[in-house]
């Protein structure tokens, strides 16, 4: 899995990426000054700056609350029109309280807010910032370009943070993946006392999403990308970041 | 937070340890090997091996399943003897089914079996591994031991690995921790755009655990401890790892 040391380099340098923007250019050029990608580096990418090069942004301006939009921003007390866009995102509410809209979002995962961004989208008004439409196909597509660009095979996670039942914080997962396996199953294998390992299911990339997030999570700059050098994996063609969710039928919690 | 660059550093050279077996010398022989600990860094001990030290197997031959339990092993298909130990560990049963038994453990987080190892104990008969007492009091320990060895103040992190609901596999987290925040609270600081943070709050100490987890937790080879250089933090002599739980009564999904 690892030789025994990994590198987290942030990468710094990058500008605040706008619609249209070529962010594969972008993380290029900053990635050069850094010492480029390896074969074997995994690129992870907050999923923000790739919604904002796939103009995801929704002016709250032009957005009209159906009635059960309406209906449940009461309960949530949040702006129905936000709750609009929430429910158009997901495929069904999990939970509601005073300030809490948990949903599963279409693409599978279950978070609170579909993932729309409100807090940090730097335009004047009510502005929000959806998810990227299709994070496995932006992450195949931005890989695709660094590969060519440096002459390396990588693997590239798209992260988001999410919270948590239980505990408190939010932590980084992988909402969107390229090249890497989502998950490594150890379950069959022997533990190195010889008995077989009953439940060990390694979720690689959202480890992978939670270590850069521990970098770029913290940092009120903005860090939007994180190279990760070190770690020994296979590649993976056909892994997607679905292969990360549990079904709701097999989750007692969902 | 960090500067640019965070090194994970697998701790190698660990024997299996064994009751008894003085943990700190161990760790300190085998970092010194690998260039010792400086001022900032942190260390993060898998949870089994202080278990191991602190001598926290049962042999389940000397269990005798109280009815309670005897009843909940037939529902989650268990051995009784098993479950009587679980809930023995546990202040309440949070949910059940076949093969799946998750508890609030009295340290007061929730996870399956009350982080019971049987898998991975090394023993033969049927030995299993409580976690340790007070793992906190065994962060603050060997924090004082390793501190003293090189002469650096440093962080401690006990990490375990937590299924989770909505995804599969598991993930590190911190259940003891000495000298470093278990959570940064960055609620109502200003975002790079100038609005207010809404939600952000920051698991550090589990942020920790799960990078450190990415490093050890896939070795067959049971790496026991992870050091963790690079990162800018602030001590935190007060800071427990129940700081990270949610409280029940605040948790959608308790």
């Amino acid at each position: 899995m690892i030789d025994s040391s990994l590198n987290l380099q942030a990468i710094l340098g990058l500008p605040t990426v706008q619609p249209g923007d070529d962010l594969a250019a972008l993380l290029i050029s900053a990635l050069r000054a850094q010492g480029g990608l390896r074969p074997g580096d995994i690129l992870c990418v907050v999923s923000k700056v790739v919604a904002r090069a796939e103009d995801r942004f929704v002016d709250l301006a032009d957005v009209r609350a159906d009635p059960t939009a309406v209906k449940l921003s009461r309960v949530v007390a949040k702006d129905p029109r936000l709750v609009h866009l929430i429910l158009g995102e997901s495929q069904a509410v999990s939970r509601v309280a005073p300030g809490v809209l948990i949903v599963r979002h279409q693409l599978g995962f279950i978070s609170a807010n579909a993932g729309i961004d409100a807090s940090n989208v730097g335009r004047d008004g009510d502005w929000v910032l959806l998810l990227p439409k299709d994070p496995d196909a932006s992450a195949r597509a931005l890989r695709q370009r660094l590969e060519e660009a440096f002459e390396a095979p990588i693997g590239l996670v798209i992260s988001d943070s999410h919270g948590r039942p239980f505990r408190k914080g939010t932590q980084g997962v992988a909402i969107g993946l390229s090249g890497l396996p989502a998950l490594l199953d150890k379950r069959g294998e022997a533990d190195r006392f010889g008995k077989i390992l009953e439940h060990t299911e390694l979720p690689l990339a959202d480890q992978i999403a939670g270590a850069c997030d521990l970098v770029a999570g913290a940092s009120a700059e903005g860090i939007a990308a994180v190279r990760l050098r070190g770690l020994s994996w296979q590649a993976d063609e056909s892994a997607r970041a679905a292969d990360l969710h549990r079904p709701a039928t097999k989750d007692l919690y969902a």
